[in-house]
């Protein structure tokens, strides 16, 4: 049976930009449309050229290679023809493929933002479209709070989409502006519209996360007939977001309910690149994925519970909805209070440790772990520290070299043109096989003094570390006030790609940022002897 | 017409207690099972008593007035009598009102986890449901892997939901342990269920939030008969989470296709106190709430886009779906590069700041924080910081003091007897009326040591900021490595009640920390002149 294609529209430059501290400049612009066009999306909206210089920049070049490039703006002022409105000339003249139009559809609205009579705001939306279609483009009309507009008069809003869909518009999509409007509406209200006359493949959504429900709004109304789809990039948006393509895209796909039926223009293969582009997306915006985002967040298939844990040793589907490899998502089990010994040998054994069940140093082991996690430690979130803290408890790591002691100092004075400058100097002392030494270095404030003193001078082991690098850094302040106690998270690379997390804890964040530094060093020597990083694939 | 009850069942402190990171002592179970009987949830599941110590020491007394405390275990053993199960046993013997087993309701579970037969399973419900009623308890059965057991063997799964009904249970609950079930296959199933004769009043709804419908699965169950509702605070849970309740209360309460024909056990006003308490949730947590959550996120009812906020200048409910103060929340002006003129203006006349349009100032001052955002300050999180910013363009902020240079050092060694310790010492060196002055302390790491230094004595106005408190200290790094960005955001409370944040951004963290310090007092000095701090009420 042929299957129903559904149109997926990202939002995410557009409608994503009014995120409450989101900004994106020209180059955020060009590199989230290419992750967007090459994962394939069929259209990408960009921005609202005219409105900003940001987003004129942007609209001077097509910006995808497959996808439909789309410029957002408003129908032409009342009172004025299509030709004569500035607003409109800009998005025909963008080098757009399509332009979406916003049209009030709620009278309500009409009367108080537009100022206009509910015959000009049809007649702007008519004039509006026909000038983008006769200009070669195709055209889209958002229809403003549709849903809350219908409530309150039926007969305008519908009215509001017939004159788009007359005049020429090749989808007209019904918004939940607000975002309050329950699924069941959604249906009943889409299955009235396509009653009127519009065809399903003629009609998209463009649902708000209000009450927590914009994925399942935009399933009810591709159940109710709609057959495209407005979302955004991990459902940022303005308020509480809109649709989350991250979310609905594998749920489309994966899920027999809709996948029997429908079919989106993404390959299937590429789907197992959901959760990079999910995080890269994250990465761009400087913030640290959600961890329980649904499918590509770190906890998506993670489990603690020691009673789950051990069925999902047996057969791991069995608490699984989909397998985490078809979204590029890996399953995780993790070392915790709640684990339970059967878990916390199985995280071992992954990373190659043998330890007996009965051997009484897996409870020494056990209650070291639970205690320090009871500080603030966060090993489900450094694993490399989690490692070396069991090789420690079971014996087994060599004394490399040892800190003695260091000093970091950070001063802010008038420098000698009389510029106000702040310097960072960090000494570290140390041994090494018995010779003691002394580096001292500057930095981009004391952590990274520290980092560069630390790693200057290892004697016979500096060689090794040549290709050490720090990916990340994480602060988390575990409690209120500047005494709070602080959790530094650092990600480690190297030349082989490994990738590994350390962690340290302590009311001071140098003392804190120490420690994970030391532990990604240690961690390095202690992989390049083969003695820790054996993780077993999962 | 008679509404129907939807009993509210919270799951926080059990399945809240698999979510990775999170991990409750007892006194945080005591404060927070606290939290939901004086908010009116009717059941509170507090744990599995005889699974570790923190449950077990928790249900050693009723932590409830109201709710119904409920523990939560396994279904006895196949093979043994209900009276000879330990577990089963310390279930009861718990001072728990009321007890949620566990039980299989999918075969292949039965087989691969249990290792009985089905029959066996069966039994194992009826005799664990007889000796929980027979023990003056109430029983509840949550059927795990209810709808992924239901499709893989309807009659079975069935069988499980009625032999838990017969043998007396008050609730049978219906578990898409997996997260994985679309609303309508739940809206299906349950139907199904109800006409093989349990009652809707006698259902109940467990969903988890693997596909971000959690909150939309509960509702369609409720549509679809179910009269319970399980879910968690935030909807923290195993991987992606549970059902909100912070998110369904609300819909519940307040949109008109669910208040018309339900109630809750929750009083109209105490909904008002919704905000406060997913805050407070947070806050035991140790963790910043996330700002897009349904009606409780600051961006809840948040905007920064132009053409939306002149409209909502003219009529704010236009861009609601419910208001604000309904659930404790309320409206937020952005400050923003979005935020076109109009905005702008807005948010300074809130903060008793006139400045023409056409004043050139003005357009100044928009430049300096587009090029600040830019940079990565935050102003919509650090409105001090903004007034003051405005202030100092516009011309009128009085020179209190000035910092000319100050040394933070921090040194790790061994102290006399052997122990390492690392120590802390901020100097500051400032001008106050022409006065030069020099401060020095220690402090639990380099910012809190700044922080005492900075206001151990300012001269003259020291008087005037001893009721000056910083309430809460955060830190974002804006790009990976050591080398990055830092942004500190410090919160200040006074005598008075007031609060208030401040900013500071730069690629040294005590830079930055010393920035939002300064704002900090500075805003108090002016606020203590009444030349700041006069926020009109929304």
């Amino acid at each position: 049976m042929k299957k129903d294609r559904i149109h997926l529209f990202d939002t995410t430059l557009r409608d994503g930009q009014q995120t409450p501290g989101i900004d994106f400049s020209v180059e955020d612009k060009i590199a989230i449309a290419t992750m967007l066009d090459r994962f394939g999306i069929d259209y990408i909206e960009g921005g609202y050229p005219g409105a900003n210089p940001t987003d004129t920049a942007f609209f001077e070049k097509k910006r995808t290679e497959k996808a439909c490039f789309v410029a957002f703006g408003m129908t032409k002022r009342a009172g004025i023809s299509a030709s004569n409105d500035p607003g409109l000339a800009a998005l025909i003249q963008s080098e757009s493929d399509a332009v979406c139009l916003v049209a009030k559809s709620w009278d309500y609205h009409v009367k108080v933002a537009l100022g206009c009579s509910n015959e000009e705001n049809l007649e702007s939306i008519t004039g509006s479209v026909e000038a983008v279609v006769s200009a070669g483009k195709e055209a889209l009309v958002d229809c403003e709070h549709f849903f809350d507009g219908y409530k309150a008069n039926p007969d305008y809003a519908m009215a509001c989409a017939l004159a788009a869909h007359a005049a020429g518009a090749r989808w007209v999509v019904l918004c939940d502006t607000n975002g309050g409007t329950q699924p069941a509406e959604i249906a009943a209200i889409v299955a009235a519209l396509i009653a009127s006359g519009i065809p399903g493949n003629r009609l998209g959504i463009h649902a708000h996360n209000d009450t927590g429900q914009a994925v399942a709004n935009s399933l009810a109304a591709v159940e109710a007939g709609v057959r495209q789809i407005q979302g955004t990039l991990n459902g940022i948006g303005e308020r509480c977001g809109n649709a989350n393509l991250v979310t609905l895209i594998p749920t489309l796909m994966l899920k027999p309910i809709w996948s029997d039926r429908f079919e989106t223009g993404i390959a299937p293969d590429a789907l197992q690149g959901l959760t990079a582009l999910s995080h890269s997306f994250d990465e761009l915006l400087n913030r640290s994925p959600q961890s329980q985002s649904p499918y590509v967040g770190v906890s998506a298939f993670a489990t603690k519970a020691g009673i789950h844990a051990s069925a999902l040793m047996k057969d791991p589907r069995t608490y699984e909805h989909v397998p985490p490899e078809s979204v590029g998502n890996y399953r995780r089990m993790m070392v915790s209070d709640q684990g339970g010994k059967s878990n916390f040998l199985n995280v071992l054994r992954r990373r190659g440790i043998e330890v007996g069940k009965d051997d009484p140093r897996l409870d020494t082991l056990i209650g070291i772990v639970k205690e320090r996690e009871a500080m603030g430690y966060a090993y489900e979130g450094a694993d490399a520290s989690f490692e070396l803290l069991a090789h420690r408890t079971l014996g087994r790591v060599p004394e490399f070299f040892t800190v003695t002691s260091f000093r970091v100092m950070v001063e802010r004075r008038f420098d000698a043109n009389g510029q106000l400058r702040t310097v960072s100097e960090a000494v570290v002392k140390l041994t090494v096989g018995g010779v003691d030494m002394m580096s001292v270095a500057e930095g981009h404030g004391p952590v990274n003094a520290l980092d560069i003193a630390l790693r200057k001078d290892l004697g016979v082991y500096q060689s090794e570390i040549g290709d050490l690098e720090l990916a990340d850094y994480k602060v988390r302040i575990l409690n209120g006030g500047t005494e709070a106690i602080t959790r530094v998270l650092i990600e480690s690379t190297d030349g082989e790609g490994a990738r590994w997390w350390t962690v340290g804890v302590s009311d001071n964040i140098i003392d804190a940022s120490f420690q994970a530094l030391m532990d990604s060093i240690l961690y390095k020597l202690m992989k390049n002897r083969k003695l820790a990083g054996r993780v077993a694939a999962e």
